[in-house]
């Protein structure tokens, strides 16, 4: 094996040729497969399912003297919030435990901003000319696809190795027309890469233009080790306060991927100012969130330790997963035509294609039975400039079929590559 | 007893003397009652544990092939979308079943009206000059909270015994700036009014000058009789679609008054084309609601015989707190002070004070330590210009506690009364 650049035309006709003949064999078995969304597999949901009867009784439904199963409580138990407190290391004051998804709360809490305004809002978003995000890219198409619901000119800023590039950032946020930016701080969506604390500061300490920046900070994967033991993240809502910003600072987790991730606990960590006054807000939209699944969270999960022994065992199940991608697409490198992340943690796996290839690649895929996360979708808009971004996501299906569906990216990665290179 | 009207001043001061004595002895034993808001009492709660438990296993999530505890299933779960259309008298395909709570789906829509436009809005409605909604009143103080929480202007519609006062509906809505109307048709909330046919037919097929009219049908107390059997209700979808007006009706459901109040299964039912023009917009604010506490609500619930045989179980327990509430009232009948509804079903009991007196009224409970919905919720803007409307919500507190409560609440309506009389 050697770099495709290196072939001559014979050669890559002679390679195009082979490939296609093991490509149609691939065709001929029909295969139906998934590589598309951050699904955790039946096994992971079926390692959980002590959560279905850790309620069973009445009396298992007061949280003190609190009966969880009436309305009240719009912000959440108090256990909830003691939960997710020592999860995220903040205080419980500052949480807010809503709903099943994490997802829902962004979008609404860009709703309310865009109806009401946020805290520290001159007038609801609706009512400025024009409204602009920063979306660090290759990120996370929900993200993106939330600010582009509401007409948002979305902003891409390159990621580095160490997270957004900071430089652009700074220089974005002097537009006042600029009103916050999309993060996933620990294993980013899709490349897995961890913030460094360089990073993490230089964020803390941005002094945008616009009163209400708010920075998103979806710790998605905050707890979502693949490789190792737990590794700490720094709490953003102190560094954010030192910084004298504490109010910009939203931060967003969710048990989706720890427990069931249609039917998890969501919550939102902000300033209690913050919290104030979106609980304002909230008020006008709902009584009280499901307090009996926050409950049955909190007395499955019990604590900290609990969790991260859990998700160890996530791990263990995902390892196989992330290790059969790796293996793949190691198996091609010496030829050149693609790069790839390899993360710690999260729960996609990042390729960068040959330029002009991830589109080609991926109707390749398709039309063999692999179904990815379209082309695109890691940018705003859904439009990678390079057509190169590809995010595999290997958890949910079983490795044999993961390593069936790694052999035809590969072939089609390489057919991609040899077309572009001229057959 | 004779009517206070016609007690000269001698007799209302010795009344209210009498009155003031026993009013102070209630007040020495420090009560802290409860009739604010429609909650279950706990005894109606622990009569559906068996939904705790009703998934145990891997193999109970799934709703035929589809694993509920994973994402996706936007809309629901197909077995509770038949469910709701067999209970709401609809189509499956008519049905979005989703999250906890149906006033988050109402604001959830109003919301969307406003970011976004409904399917036949000219433009969202934060572009518009001005926003009307109508307001049946007295009516749900959260509906118009709602509607106040966008800066609507909200437009009082009298209620009569049949429903809305119609002829002013009708009026109401040639203005293009009226986008909607909030009706409870069944066991209204608080009179326990049924809206007539008449009334229906009439609501169904109104002309409104704004092409994008929301009628907003909270169809709360659909199966909530508290005496007697079950009593059928029409089915607003087809006869706005007959009326030629099969966009204009969003109706809502939900279980919280079948199973639990705070983790209930919540409905909206529209025509195809509203679901798939809302479904565009909700795929930007979540992947899928809970789907196991949807699957949960089915294998709990059953079919609609079910659910009724377990209504009728409800109201066994809610019909002495109702008598409760009219015995007491029916005591002071003779005095000519209040007025009140004797509702078949729904949660609430609506008094009439003398007008003027509400107020002074639930101060006058307040300081015995009986906790009222305040007075004037009812009304658009907290703001009833009769000052006369009480809202009684006898569902929560135990017979026992109830009774001296409503002891405590007629004291006060006779002292309110001898005040505004003259002593």
């Amino acid at each position: 094996m050697k770099p495709y650049a290196d072939y001559t035309r014979s050669e890559r006709c002679a390679e195009y040729t082979a490939l296609q003949e093991q490509y149609e064999a691939w065709k001929t078995k029909q295969l139906s497969l998934n590589m598309a969304r951050g699904k955790p597999s039946r096994a992971q949901l079926d390692m959980v399912s002590g959560i279905l009867t850790v309620l069973q009784s009445p009396e298992d439904c007061f949280d003190g003297a609190l009966d969880v199963r009436n309305y009240g409580e719009l912000t959440g138990i108090p256990s909830a919030k003691r939960l997710f407190a020592e999860l995220l290391g903040v205080m419980p004051s500052q949480i807010l435990v809503g709903g099943s998804a994490s997802l829902n709360l962004m979008y609404d809490l860009i709703a309310k901003a865009w109806t009401h305004g946020l805290l520290h809002s001159p007038r609801p978003w609706s009512q400025e000319p024009v409204v602009r995000f920063l979306c660090p890219a290759p990120g996370y198409d929900r993200h993106f696809r939330v600010s582009q619901s509401f007409g948002m000119e979305l902003i891409p800023i390159s990621m580095t190795p160490d997270g957004p590039d900071m430089d652009a950032v700074e220089a974005a946020v002097r537009d006042p027309a600029v009103k916050g930016i999309w993060c996933v701080p620990k294993y980013s969506n899709p490349q897995g890469i961890v913030y460094s604390d360089a990073v993490v500061d230089r964020l803390a300490a941005l002094r945008p233009a616009a009163p209400d920046f708010a920075l998103m900070w979806d710790n998605a994967y905050c707890l979502h080790e693949v490789y190792g033991e737990f590794v700490p993240f720094r709490d953003m809502l102190t560094l954010c306060r030192e910084a004298g910003n504490a109010d910009m600072v939203y931060e967003f987790a969710s048990t989706s991927k720890i427990t069931f991730p249609g039917a998890g606990v969501a919550v939102m960590a902000a300033s209690e100012a913050n919290l104030k006054y979106l609980s304002g807000l909230l008020g006008a939209q709902t009584i009280s969130y499901d307090k009996v699944n926050q409950l049955r969270h909190v007395r499955f999960l019990q604590d900290k330790a609990h969790v991260l022994e859990l998700m160890q065992r996530h791990a263990a199940i995902l390892r196989p997963k992330f290790e059969a991608v790796l293996a793949a697409l190691r198996g091609i490198a010496p030829l050149n035509i693609a790069s790839w992340t390899e993360p710690k943690g999260g729960y996609f796996v990042s390729c960068d294609a040959m330029p002009g290839t991830a589109k080609r690649t991926l109707a390749l895929c398709a039309e063999a039975g692999v179904t990815m996360t379209p082309a695109g979708a890691t940018y705003p808009g859904g439009n990678d400039p390079a057509d190169s971004n590809i995010r595999i996501a290997p958890s949910f299906p079983p490795v044999e079929e993961l390593e069936q569906a790694m052999q035809i990216f590969c072939l089609a990665l390489r057919m991609a590559a040899l077309e572009k290179l001229g057959i």
